[in-house]
């Protein structure tokens, strides 16, 4: 961290995850307590009394669960009261704006130990309410009256986008194929086991038959029949989108010096950034987020690092568009050029550039407040090379996590590194 | 700071208060506007350019106006865009909360200069749809169901702790009388004109008898009218509650080595300490609350203080009966002596130890976001002498502010100090 003016590092020692998806029969206390046992059982040594505070990312259990004060509830529901609890919300940033967070919070020496949390509880509500409790993060006076919503705010990107560059609408399925493959191999993933279920069987069928084994990227074809895959907002497709999901997502951030006393594969927070913007309409363009440019600027400076340097990335892909557009704003490919890389597999987990190994919110679900510090808990496991099926080949070092809140009006991102012991 | 564990020190150079109340032409987006035009209007040397980051603390504007991820929003309403923006929940306590995260990330080194904000718009909604917002700042799985709201909450404490010391109703009238006769002093508080004119009445008349002119307290006689002032949850009466309000207050937060280039009368947080708790039914006692003592006692240690150091305190007077148990909480008074002194007017103005000068949010108002925030700028005029009719005498050099989410599920003390230049 040689251009940070943080008075110390933090590093990240641990990371759980609940099972994101559609569950009836759990709220958020549920998921929140799935994805710390899931961090606890990962742990040889933790310690609960160690913890200093806690930072939960939400968006907003106010409207869909009618639980506002969520933090004090969580920490008090797994034995940490009275720790300080502090929830963050910004929109579908919010869990990766937590994570900076209490970053800074160890930063300053007040804490050295801190659990951040994200959660959401989106499913099993009446649609009407989930819908209208997402409009929420637009602005209320001049974007939700001039009739947009979620799909509609990120088709208007892709559609300039498209005019813009010239790009081909195959792009997008290419993201969304890619996402879907990935999330096949995690077993935390909202659609891991429906498309996994398809492609063994059709695997099983073409060895029954003799005939040669099929690729992933090659046989998830379903996107192109428009029944399966119906027009949303054009060009964004069914299956362009994010789902509607339920999951949490924890990881235990301590100060860089007492790392090695948590774990042996600590991986360090080496850079961060986040910047803000105002409404859609105020943009001088639609085809780029300059909120997520700048908080990725800001990121490479103090990880005195450049996007070559990034082994992998998790991007906020809500919408196939936005991951894009993301490859763009993060440096990966030249404006303009993220479309060709999407179609030309640079983004694949074997590419130049593996984007979203853990499914992306595409495949994986998009809890919101969960989501940033999901993103997270991939870039752990690919850095430790514990990545199972979906490990990105060549020994990652340093990854990244990109998080969006709105269409943009919240953007951050974090750069991680693992260090060699020997180093 | 001689005990901080922080890496350096953060001072209030600036404060702005919109009027608190109820305004049915102003959104969440105008009060604040009104709060960062009094701030800067009261800076020679503000520098929009110069912040760096914003901290917002809303309690739930998603539920009241329909607009979540409200942080850039007000940002880039006032043209600070695109700094990075932060929404912090923690009920009542959000405002408190803000605060502290912001001066936790000067401390870091990563800002050396951030706004903090608070805002809430309540009034001018449907009442359903306030109570029923309110309501989710209470356990939703074991609070709420009991069919407990907040008067009900704030009254079983207010019997517990009669029962336990045996304390007269009479003590709560007393803190409501001192709170309205200081508000009524603070020509933002909610109240404030409304009691001053009745007084300004009374004055009259007197002088026009030729009979003496009376003291504010001892003419605030209405509350013990039984029609003026209803039951609301015994023992609890109408004027034992803070109302429901509209408002937005801001604070400018420097590092300690920057405040003399903003202002020549800055203030200093010395203190700081926060922690949480479960849900009222897991309490030992209802008579205290654990979490502000906590938090009470982290800020005293930070700043290497005694209860009997702090000159004046803005307490979370969101009932009357939450005042007196705060005196106790942060040792002013010892256990089930607080009552007495409220009776004896320990508490005023111009006793051993003025709490509330500002009106509190009895008279002041409530705009839940904003009230923490709100605590501070009171404790910036009193430090700097510049309350005007309100002015603690003796010079005072310490305030401590004191935030109170749900039940004391969150708690927040924040300690500032007034150094003389050339001490």
């Amino acid at each position: 961290m040689s251009e940070s003016k943080w008075n110390r590092g933090v590093a990240v020692v641990g990371v759980g995850l609940s099972k994101f998806g559609a569950f009836k029969e759990k709220n958020s206390r549920d998921l929140f307590v799935e994805a710390y046992l899931d961090l606890i059982n990962s742990m040889h040594r933790y310690d609960p009394k160690k913890v200093e505070a806690f930072y939960l990312g939400n968006f907003s259990s106010d409207q869909f669960e009618k639980q506002a004060h969520l933090a004090p509830i969580l920490a008090s529901w797994v034995g940490l009261s009275p720790i300080p609890t502090v929830r963050i919300e910004d929109a579908c940033a919010s869990g990766g704006v937590a994570i900076r967070q209490a970053a800074l919070a160890i930063a300053s020496g007040q804490y050295d130990v801190v659990l951040v949390g994200g959660v959401e509880k989106m499913t099993d509500l009446e649609i009407a309410a989930v819908t209208e409790a997402l409009a929420t993060a637009a602005d209320t006076q001049f974007e939700v009256p001039a009739g947009f919503t979620f799909p509609g705010f990120y088709a208007a990107m892709a559609s300039a986008y498209m005019h813009e560059y010239n790009a081909q609408r195959d792009a997008f399925y290419h993201v969304s194929i890619k996402n879907h493959s990935n999330g096949a191999l995690n077993d935390k993933a909202q659609f891991g086991q429906t498309i996994r279920s398809i492609m063994e069987s059709k695997k099983a069928r073409a060895a029954q038959k003799g005939r040669p084994v099929p690729e992933w990227e090659d046989e998830i074809d379903f996107l192109s029949d428009p029944k399966g895959n119906p027009m949303i907002a054009w060009p964004m497709t069914l299956f362009d989108c994010s789902p509607v999901s339920d999951g949490a997502a924890v990881a235990l951030l301590v100060s860089e010096d007492l790392a090695s006393t948590f774990t042996d594969t600590p991986i360090y927070l080496v850079g961060s950034g986040q910047a803000s913007d105002g409404a859609l309409p105020e943009r001088e363009t639609l085809s780029s987020i300059p909120a997520a440019e700048e908080a990725g600027r800001q990121a490479y400076h103090m990880a005195n690092l450049s996007p070559k340097d990034i082994d992998l990335a998790e991007v906020h892909d809500c919408f196939t568009i936005a991951e894009i557009i993301a490859t763009e704003d993060l440096g990966f490919f030249e404006r303009g050029a993220g479309w060709q890389a999407a179609i030309e597999g640079k983004t694949a987990r074997k590419g130049d550039h593996p984007v979203n190994t853990s499914g992306g919110l595409k495949s994986k679900g998009h809890p919101v407040g969960a989501t940033g510090v999901g993103q997270v808990a991939e870039i752990w496991k690919q850095l430790n090379g514990i990545a199972g099926e979906r490990q990105v080949p060549g020994d990652p070092k340093i990854g990244l996590t990109h998080n969006v809140g709105g269409t943009g009006q919240t953007c951050v991102v974090n750069i991680f590194e693992r260090r060699d012991l020997n180093g």
